[in-house]
């Protein structure tokens, strides 16, 4: 398994169909595919986009070598020796365009589009929606607990029940994104420059004679670093008095302990003890630290129970997200190339909302220059010129039709920004302290009733005229074809 | 991100307490860690156990480089060059044991054993946790879909939604050992040899001037392969009748339709009626093959209602563990170094269920000579005689102590096979065929109401007299410490 090279991170499905059009010549032609989500996750109005920067280093690491294509051979005697130079050639050419990781965003609205040959873009989906999925999903429970926590620090301790090695660091990073200040796990810290947390296990006090020997030693060996789990017996017969003495000692050797960790017991009873007797120590310095399978619920709950909690260890309803643990984006064509020219393509289902929107577009945010808030997301074709003139907008909700507004005094922010431009990576990948900071600053853009995590206001991803038209038509199209 | 080597997937306070033992001097102190999980996830009656290969390949890849030794150095100031050359040395010299993959295991029960110094055993807390929690948790919930699904193909589509990369691919391998026959993952098929299976994207119907197009196309290029996609536009308006007359042409040239695929919709419905179709058109050999949001509850539904599928394909529920995405399996220390002699340590908890089982321990699986069937599993401390003797056996069953049971004419199977010895690799890991059979033939060691998934019967897990005795003493000196 040290094979690393992830260029068949993906469904053979993709390389069958990438094979069917080879073989009748149809390769290179242009197809243009959309990514997004019909639903947004856990109740929550809205998402936090992430997983960008994996799909980047995908993209570019992509390379068909001699032993994937051995495999590819031995896997199917219809991929001819031809088909197989094709695939060792295999260089993304095309443009893809993507949402910022950090981008609050909504359902139903091109996140990442991606243009090229039928050939070089089927490959592409299904790593696509794995890095997407995964990190958007951790990214936007991240936010949701984030809100609860307001400026507490929030730790991601995930790691041991993450699904398989990648999820943990690359979920600590998409829950970095999103506000968590540190994480366990010490690969994301070097990958990524998280800063790191740890305490130690209730191992490290059943290696002593004692707890109060095992915290001694603790602070001794690291004393800029001391957070001492005070459960392992009984928190507050034991554990918080043992841990007393050392600070006490700690004190005297000139240092300061930085917190006590609560793991398990009633979080809000034994954090509001704890305090008192830190309190009435003269160290009210010590923080508390609360871990034990925590999420925005427990936080909240306990923050209203006035819990005297410091900063919030969260794993596995985090690393997981537990209560919904995927989400569904897909990866939708939404032009093809037809005689040499561009057709706008639909996919219709007998389910309303699997009826895709035809047409590459944009998305561009509709900001009140008055409020400084974002007013909706509006969809247009790509090359359609209104959507930033200034020009008033008339503001048309598919989802609510009856809905009509107009924004007159606006600024619109094109959401999708250049990434790959024939091939080449257009787009300086901004640093986790950057992304950090535009996600806080995303947040500004909504009122606190979208942004609360239990029954939020919803937020209109709008259709400009043409987009609407050009759907209806389509659609029309379709039910004359559908009842020939 | 390219930097793939994985000794830093473990958490900050591992290497914090290696730390901390290397400062006083107690790093080559001996310790027994034992891995179990508490609680069968799914309400299942047995659990899978997957994640071996994986930890195997962990340990033996662990190397402390230049610039994971350079990143440490950056975190903390504390650590200083002689323990860094501590780690660079680091090659793990100890004792591993551990159930065989596919092995069915109950809770509370060691999974993994591991013995070594204090410095080394530390290490592999996070990451075997990591790799078996998921594992075990995807071949578990894979068991009770092949349950339902009786013999019919079992494939696994889950990339798209898996929760990033590795959980892709170990993730498919972990249900090919509980019976799914294939994965869609084309890097799961390269780098664990498990069959590959893929069929078209709407996409593909999309590119084409009519459905009847794209089938031809994809019947042309890869005739050995044809499952066509019959949803696109009205399946049984279109799809179906639409693949019938590419499974003649099919024919005139000789060649055979695999399948349809159905991907929405009433499954049960439009299965009945396609199979009717194709019957009628003299195709009964084209299999229909099912897909969308499928589990065993769905699958044993679909079945009851007379669903006319062969094969399913099983993503998002299979993949993520969707009702219930993490084992909480836990890595305890039952031993220590006290004085140069090992002594048993205990865990105590409020809660009762956390009380961990003292002392290093073997697992014996007792199998009635009379029936062929699992009586018990039987806890019994290292190096205890009497578990393999085939002397009369008490089985005391600590969950249920009323229950006394005694088994005479019984076979005695070691579940904790030897995996390190001394550092060094002493098991041949088995190919994934070969897991695949044990873990059918595992199934066999046990009753169908043991193995129903609502509501199984459970099964005991029982501690030799010894175990049971030496938990109870050290409780009972802990209560008296408690006093105090």
């Amino acid at each position: 398994m040290q094979y690393e090279n992830l260029t068949l991170h993906t469904d053979k499905y993709e390389i069958n169909m990438m094979y069917a059009h080879w073989h009748h010549g149809t390769a290179k032609q242009r197809a243009v595919f959309e990514a997004y989500f019909r639903k947004l996750p856990f109740g929550n109005g809205f998402a936090v986009f992430a997983g960008l920067r994996r799909f980047v280093e995908y993209v570019r690491s992509i390379r068909f070598d001699e032993e994937t294509i051995a495999y590819l051979k031995g896997q199917e005697e219809n991929y001819d020796p031809t088909f197989l130079d094709e695939l060792r050639r295999y260089r993304f050419s095309g443009d893809i365009w993507s949402v910022e990781e950090g981008t609050i965003v909504f359902a139903n609205e091109p996140l990442v589009r991606i243009e090229g040959t039928v050939f070089e873009t089927h490959l592409l989906e299904t790593a696509l929606l794995n890095f997407i999925n995964y990190q958007t999903l951790i990214a936007t429970k991240a936010a949701r607990i984030r809100q609860v926590a307001g400026t507490d620090p929030l730790m991601e301790f995930g790691t041991r029940r993450a699904q398989e090695a990648d999820a943990a660091v690359w979920g600590a990073r998409a829950a970095c994104i999103a506000g968590f200040n540190s994480t366990s796990n010490l690969r994301a810290g070097m990958l990524f420059g998280i800063p790191t947390a740890g305490t130690h296990a209730h191992a490290w006090v059943q290696q002593h004679d004692s707890e109060e020997q095992a915290f001694e030693r603790f602070a001794e060996a690291l004393p800029n670093q001391v957070t001492l789990l005070v459960d392992t017996y009984d928190t507050l017969a034991s554990g918080v008095p043992g841990a007393i003495r050392t600070a006490k000692r700690m004190e005297e050797r000139g240092q300061r302990m930085q917190a006590i960790r609560l793991d398990s017991g009633d979080l809000a009873y034994l954090s509001k003890e704890a305090r008192r007797m830190l309190d009435e120590a003269g160290l009210p310095y010590v923080k508390i630290v609360a871990s034990n399978d925590l999420d925005e619920n427990i936080i909240m709950n306990l923050k209203a129970q006035g819990a005297r909690i410091d900063s919030w260890g969260v794993g596995t309803q985090l690393i997981t997200a537990a209560d919904q643990p995927s989400l569904g984006g897909v990866y939708k064509l939404v032009e093809r190339e037809k005689d040499g020219q561009r057709e706008p393509v639909i996919k219709i289902s007998a389910n309303p909302e699997k009826v895709t929107t035809p047409g590459a577009k944009d998305v561009y945010r509709i900001v009140s220059r008055t409020t400084g808030l974002a007013i909706a997301d509006y969809e247009a074709l790509t090359g359609e010129p209104e959507a930033l003139s200034g020009q008033p907008l008339e503001l048309f909700d598919p989802v609510r039709p009856y809905i009509r507004r107009t924004a007159a005094n606006y600024d619109a922010e094109a959401l999708l920004k250049p990434i790959f431009a024939g091939g080449e990576l257009v787009h300086e990948l901004p640093s986790l302290e950057e992304l950090r900071a535009y996600h806080a600053k995303q947040l500004k853009l909504f009122r606190p009733e979208l942004l609360r995590k239990l029954n939020p206001e919803s937020y209109p991803v709008v259709l400009s005229p043409k987009t609407w038209r050009l759907k209806m038509d389509m659609l029309e199209k379709h039910k004359e074809f559908g009842s020939e």
